[in-house]
């Protein structure tokens, strides 16, 4: 029977991969098994992020090391630039295993990884409703690969999705197709968009006949509660990954999700805790900390520029993009939940949960009780 | 008797002191008792932040309107810049009034304000001890303002101490005495760190004795549980207030206190609130909400670059200074605890509590039960 | 007969009027004839800038102190945001005087100086044709007051536009009109573009039948060489002053313009300090640099990220905001062909001058031989 | 006899050596000669630069895969962060070549490339004397490698120097030696300040026994106008590239270099550039700017905070750091007389020429008359 492995490993820098290398060396990791790395990188997380190109050239260059012909190409790289505040520069490095016998399962379903990468997107298709039906189908694609068939059992999907470049722009021109936009920085936005309500269609959480293009990127009332998409520049396609829960699957690792309405809105994720068996009144206690694997979550600043009925700056701000004012304050409302901030919080929630909210995915490992 | 009075209104600019106006126009706030104003204004909390000079001329313009002679230059402003991630710009009035027969109070002690301003501050001293003997005798002063006696009844000390500028330094120069620091920005940084240690010492904290020049903005073992200091080109002395308990005042209101130890240790403030009668295993509730009446707390970066044994790279952000890294993060996570982001998070915590944390004041409403 | 005196004055903070305050009582400056003030300040010139705000006041009370009445009111007060590089913060101070006999002009044209407030802009208008046609009118009736007729002879147009609010969007919603864009910071942009473009309508640069809404904000190829806009949330009209030369004013004060094609193009603005008297091979000399007065300019990053054929990177800092690195690089350039950095350099120059170039106008006192 | 080679070539990202690969390709540059690469990157040119590590791995693996052994790591890489302003990213090439009998060289001298590596710099002696002994001597070596011996003859030394980690200094302290500072940040500004000064020395410009401990980082009045220092975490001791002209070099290329009196003091690099025949009134025109090959300065703010007698605010923007006001602004006035700003400016120039202002060379072809 399979079995997924999670492991957390600090960075020390963007190019800091021998924590991975070490785990591989140990044989904690068998990097055949990898099937995709989320990075928290120390940049901006913006246009001139180089971190996140620093970050994936390393960890590929490590995989390559590591892995014959192209089996290095084949793994997931995820940077998400940005760890203001106390966040913690680090790798989340997701592995499919196999069962060794015991298992320290509880023969129940346990946490399953699937994945799915989607044919090149047609550059007028971007941020349309065209792209949104692409992800839908890469999503179903990589629910199958991760033997869940419940869209319910799903409890994080991850999307990386392209974005539009000049080039890009001049060859659907030179088809004479139209794009969505020809900003490429609004690209990403769009880009990121459309997938998450594709994730959305997947997961019966919005009805794909209720989307049209002119929702993409403006009608917040449509979101779901599971997708995180980010955009990149090197693919052309998607890249899917499906976290959740399935009785093929086995081992110690449990997945829940919880969805924050606000910035501040935490205590969706206390229940979801509970629901893993972490249930605590204040702050996680040392003990249950260290069976908290991940936290996977979205941050970004409500298009109102109200909190609660206060007014928030984040939007007005010409110094500080909102998205790192938004990635520190949310990341401080959960490290003041969870006891620490090796936490993965990404900004850019187009989609992805309500306006000024998000949805945040707790992995546990019900071995360390 | 006296009543202590605090009144919390929004501010939607840093020149937005409508909200004071209107209630001082019906009758709310009395121009006459106000003794102090902090104000959370929205630049970046450092040397260029020029939201902190529009304000202090808005509020000045506001109460020269309404206090004959020069009664509004006696009140003390003290203007924090930084409302990072969600925090809500705000003022906080503090008012001296006096018991009408039925105050709400419960017969015990009541909240008490305490004032007090000292000499001109020699500039050879700024940053040594003479400046921690001149605020320490300056809080005393204060307290006995309040009607303190016992410094454990003390739960916040709002000092506003001066800063070196090039001519000041050369006024030293002049008479033959060297500075602590030729940096005008550092002799911010000292100037705050004395204060706090001085009022360390009247509140019995640390020992006169044990605290030497060499210990001023570098031994961060010494420090100050309930000091809170920020530095103002605009004065030569320092402006003290001082908020406590006193049986000698009535009122419905009342002050506790927590102190921080790192950035996300909001089990301290948790424990505060309960002690005021809002406990609380999550979030407060809306209720209890509107009887917390004021969070008055100090945020900073660890120097170690560590926050619960991750790195943190507010430190290595070339492009945000780590005073507004740790305002947005620190903001959050108390935001997560208390329900909303209008709260007072203050940068420039040196010797204002451990390293990395910093102190929290609470002032309830005991009368909206 | 009129005499336009104009004065450079050194702002050490943003609310430092001491220089101004200073020749009002030698009687340097007539307080009186004060038509408009040009200030640079020290801010961000963005969004949160509150140096302008703090500027304004400042100004306005200083000059409430010396005119009667509303007189205060009527002068243009233009504040700019961002002395980025080695800028100086100043005060251009325009002031429009009568000869006393002897002018020391030289019986020719001397400067000129008009003002013009349009009506209030409605609206729907903001951004559009109905805007150009409504600077366009101001324009002339600014000329008509400064007693020029040729629009050859005019040298800057400085026009104060109004900016949409939230508010100002729901009223115009509520009659059922709509607006250019919701988002109030493009509109900033949308009104200084369609101002600009107003200005070159006026000074026959454009056929007024030759500009669609389409155009405003899109088409670069339209623009004027002498207009100069900023747009400001305290006015709901335009303020607009026109700078010329006219034989009906007296005076030893010249202006004279250049257009800059891209950030680095100084030599059309060394040929009109030639025009002026002030021809020089290389950097001016400290003579000449006693006799110009003023520069004033705008400057902008080339939208095609190219500057004479090599890349440049102000479009892709997601840490500055490419207004920022524009005054700081067009400001060095000019800062190196006149021989000094208190120059005025203004960002946000949509139509004003080509793409990635600007206006430069200059002012000399011929009577400094 | 030897030829220098010199190779400007863009990057359209800090990735981007496919100008060089192809350079390579078309046998433009002879990897086995490739003494030195300077890069112009655009990050922030601080703490927190990713581009510079991504541009040194990228260049590292392109070497590596033209070069045998461990020749690749022979390669001085040089990574100046900051193309603030419209600069433009781009990398400069040094080459020693040999002369294929014609090679277009007047017979008389010609620009001549010395290289030089000092031992391991003892921790302790960072920011020390001991590091302007080491960096003197290393820079002889390097002129005698050039065939350059009269000091005279020398126009540009860059200088890749150490800096302290928290490593670093605990082996200091393990061996109970102190460092000059434990401000890591701090330790870049006394590296480049000793090795300035080292450079001085070596050229006779300052004699060695004039240079105190205390003179290192504070005594502005002491400084090379020839030196080019930066500092690099991935090396212990000194790479060390001198250009200069030498009668025992052959080829087309001359260099000479201008001191900059302050950051718009242009004129000096005029008269070097007319020395070198490219004689000019204003802007270099067209065929001049091809002949040209490299301009390489170095920018900082005044530490008065002084230009010409008025005020730049570069020293108080805490948005923005004033070395990348600097950059953008020297940029400017540099490019505003070369004509186009494909230029390396670099930051952090203690003891590179006066305070505010620095150093300038400049490379020709003398072969494109």
């Amino acid at each position: 029977m399979p079995i997924a492995k999670v492991h957390r490993v600090a960075a020390n820098a963007p190019d800091d991969v021998s924590g991975i290398e070490a785990a591989i060396a140990s044989g904690r990791i068998n990097a055949k098994g990898v099937i995709a790395v989320l990075g928290k990188t120390e940049g901006n997380g913006l246009v001139n992020d180089f971190s996140r190109g620093l970050a994936t050239a390393s960890l590929a260059a490590l995989f390559r090391r590591h892995l014959p012909g192209d089996a290095a190409e084949r793994i997931c790289l995820v940077m998400s630039g940005g760890t203001e505040g106390g966040m913690a520069p680090h790798w989340t490095v997701f592995e499919r295993s196999v069962s060794q016998g015991v298992d320290n399962g509880d023969g129940g379903p346990a946490m399953a990884i699937g994945r799915a990468h989607t044919f090149a997107l047609p550059f007028e298709d971007l941020g349309r409703v065209g792209q949104v039906e692409q992800v839908a189908a890469g999503v179903r694609n990589a629910m199958m690969d991760a033997g869940i068939v419940d869209p319910n059992d799903v409890h994080f999907v991850q999307i990386k999705c392209p974005l539009l470049t000049a080039q890009r722009i001049a060859e659907a021109d030179g088809r004479g197709v139209s794009v969505a936009t020809r900003d490429t920085l609004k690209s990403m936005g769009l880009s990121r968009a459309a997938s998450a309500l594709g994730a959305a269609v997947a997961l019966g959480e919005i009805d794909a006949a209720a989307i049209r293009d002119a929702d993409i990127g403006t009608n917040w009332d449509l979101w779901s509660g599971r997708a995180s998409a980010s955009a990149g520049i090197e693919l052309l396609n998607h890249e899917i990954v499906v976290l959740g829960m399935s009785a093929a699957w086995s081992g110690p690792l449990a997945i829940d999700h919880a969805v924050m309405c606000d910035a501040i809105d935490i205590e969706p994720v206390r229940a979801a805790l509970a629901r893993l068996g972490l249930a605590t009144p204040g702050q996680l206690c040392e003990a249950d900390r260290r069976r908290l694997i991940a936290v996977l979550g979205k941050a970004e600043a409500s298009h109102d520029g109200i909190l609660r009925g206060n007014r928030h700056t984040m939007l007005d701000d010409s110094d500080i993009s909102s998205t790192r004012h938004a990635r520190a304050f949310v990341g401080g409302a959960l490290a003041g939940l969870i006891g620490h901030a090796e936490i993965y919080v990404s900004g850019g929630a187009e989609h992805q949960g309500p306006d000024g909210g998000g949805p945040v995915a707790l992995i546990v490992d019900r071995s360390l009780a």
